[in-house]
């Protein structure tokens, strides 16, 4: 089992390629949820994850021999770019193996820390079988993601840092894929604050570790669907579920809506670029999954910043259009003149903005005498939504809301 | 003429409605530039930019009658959010006259940060026509956006915290519109570390200063181009151009181009969101746009954050394309089965990922027999655009590359 002590020998170590990432008030999501709320911004981390933490606690714990073997290891993204830093900077050789479709901004960034990338197959799981079959053959340290004492007591340190820097801390949360950081974190904070509550949160589209709990062993989901590609994992590990069990409060869920609300508020409210995993747990805190007393000091930990900046485009427009600020909508114009300008005087009036506009008159849904349009606009708010899309009715258009 | 005691003066005052932003060392364009960079973070300012600080000296300076008169003032973007706080804060009632077509975002903000806003013309020239009505009318005060002594007195407030924060300075880097934030800031530096250099930092497309220190007085543009709105004014004030020439010491441009590799980078390395005119000072930097020595201490100031998240998404990908991530090209396939295929196997060969064909038989530039496709890829950076391209060529297709 994975002690305090573990978390407390692995600061110094992890200090050696890491940095202490800032900790930081917000007003701002203070003020949206009535919590005293720190922002621990992890993003900010060399490799801009956490993840070189649990890497270089690995890496450092290894035998002088394991080190000039090599390590090997898969991923697709935040791993990959922690191990091969954490790695480059211990003078060890890494070798990792990444699916032939992982973004390309992470590809590079993972060559460019030092690893020897090799592409091969469509996804993790038979990148991570390549991976071992390197182990086999080369006799490379084969570096587990998170279901690994050293990795997740160096993800821990993260625990560490916040009690440090804000003794008060009553509530801290914590995102959960495989389940390392978040075993790290609560074992660090049972050990030396234990009065501090410790929230996971997961993608709805990826909640092993919730049907584990209730099964009692790990259950392995057939498939994941999240936009939170860092947190997409099909189950928790054996290892991190023990501690998960004993050690977390709750595990909440929040909807990939809900996540690409937060990445789009900490982005226009906090500047701040978060991938979808790293803005879990606001998420968590902006849809209420978990409750808080007033001024409860609570700290969100923003895991990471590597979003690939097309899907970022993506997340965002999914943003704006959870908060009302950017519509969708489809519907069927009569094919006479000026039935487009009557459309869009409508439009005008309620102070929308029109971004874009399908007219499409081969549609088959539609009589040959008219014509559908898809129409894409900028709008104030969930209240303007409501008045467009009525006006619209008033004005005799049967209105569709695409997402 | 604007002096040290003024800035000095308006510290305390800026400090009612004002934070001090951090200042913070970059490992990454530290290491890109070969200079000791460090950053300082006005994005993170209340309201998301450096605006704040003048409206609040400008209103803390009024007298009594005045303050109960009301202020206003016309701004499409940041001026109008410093205004509607900086006001709130004091007191003091703000009426904002915005154009019609202001981003759907701005106005909200302005509105929650208390103001009342009129939208009223097309462009900042009707609003302020507008404006200078409602004075005439109301007796209110209007608040100019920059060429005013103690508003400039409020942004120099930055110079400042600089020097406080890190003596060793040695370059600090301004954007340059109508000259409001460089006249404070070298104002400031003159007074209290005259060896500090300034650079001042104009988009290509809105480059009036370069041509006013040229002709010895403010030229008035026609009109002005540029991604970044913040800087995007037809001319420098009369008040801050006495206080550029004399106090400025390079006055330097850099191109849409520049300006959104630079808020690429700063999301994708730094993690850290920016407009066009908050990135302009690091594009200088990284462009080398002015010359540093080895290690030399340089600040780009970052002045705001308030992209509209719709232009932001244009932004990315520009910076993208510029960077060689992201390739738009037009071909012509010969229309017989199996040619798209073929085309596809060549980009598959050279790695690159294919986002959106678009098909298009009816082209008017192409034979009847042949069709036009453009396409989107990503690609990993200039030598694998080339390699791609050659590949292509080589393959038999004429490749243009559009932007």
């Amino acid at each position: 089992m994975l002690e305090l002590d573990d978390v407390l020998a692995a600061r110094e170590r992890v200090a050696e390629t890491s940095r202490e990432t800032p900790l930081s008030y917000s007003y701002t999501f203070s003020e949206m949820t009535g919590a005293e709320v720190h922002l621990k911004q992890e993003m900010l981390q060399r490799t801009g994850s956490f993840k070189i933490r649990g890497a270089t606690n690995r890496i450092a714990t290894l035998s002088a021999a394991q080190r000039a073997a090599g390590v090997v290891t898969a991923s697709a993204g935040n791993h990959a770019q922690g191990v091969a830093l954490a790695a480059t900077r211990m003078g060890v050789d890494a070798t990792v193996v990444m699916p032939k479709y992982a973004p390309t901004s992470k590809i590079e960034a993972t060559r460019n820390y030092g690893a020897t990338v090799e592409l091969h197959g469509l996804d993790y799981d038979e990148a991570a079988a390549r991976a071992r079959e390197i182990e086999r053959e080369s006799g490379r340290f084969y570096l587990p993601a998170f279901d690994d004492w050293a990795v997740m007591a160096g993800q821990g340190t993260i625990g560490l840092e916040i009690v440090d820097a804000l003794p008060s801390v009553e509530t801290v949360v914590v995102s959960l894929g495989g389940g390392g950081l978040v075993s790290g974190v609560a074992t660090a904070l049972e050990g030396i604050a234990p009065d501090v509550r410790v929230v996971a949160v997961q993608a709805e589209g990826a909640a092993s570790a919730a049907q584990s709990l209730e099964a009692g062993e790990p259950i392995e989901l057939d498939s994941v669907d999240t936009i939170a590609d860092g947190i997409a994992t099909r189950s928790v590990g054996e290892k991190t579920f023990r501690v998960i069990r004993e050690r977390v409060d709750e595990v909440v869920t929040v909807s990939d809506a809900e996540i690409a609300t937060a990445v789009v508020t900490l982005l226009e409210r906090g500047k701040t670029l978060t991938e979808g995993a790293g803005a879990a747990p606001l998420a968590a805190l902006l849809a209420e999954r978990f409750s808080w007393q007033e001024d409860e000091v609570v700290v969100p930990v923003l895991s990471g910043g590597n979003i690939d900046l097309n899907l970022l485009s993506t997340v965002i427009v999914r943003g704006l259009i959870e908060t009302g600020r950017y519509l969708r909508l489809r519907t069927v114009l009569p094919d006479r003149p000026g039935a487009l300008e009557h459309f869009v005087e409508i439009v005008t009036e309620t102070e929308a903005n029109i971004f874009a506009i399908q007219h499409d008159r081969t549609s088959r849904d539609v009589s040959m005498e008219d014509a559908e349009i898809e129409v894409d606009l900028e709008t104030r708010g969930p209240d303007h939504v409501d008045e467009l899309v009525s006006a619209l009715e008033a004005g005799g258009y049967d209105i569709e809301l695409l997402t």
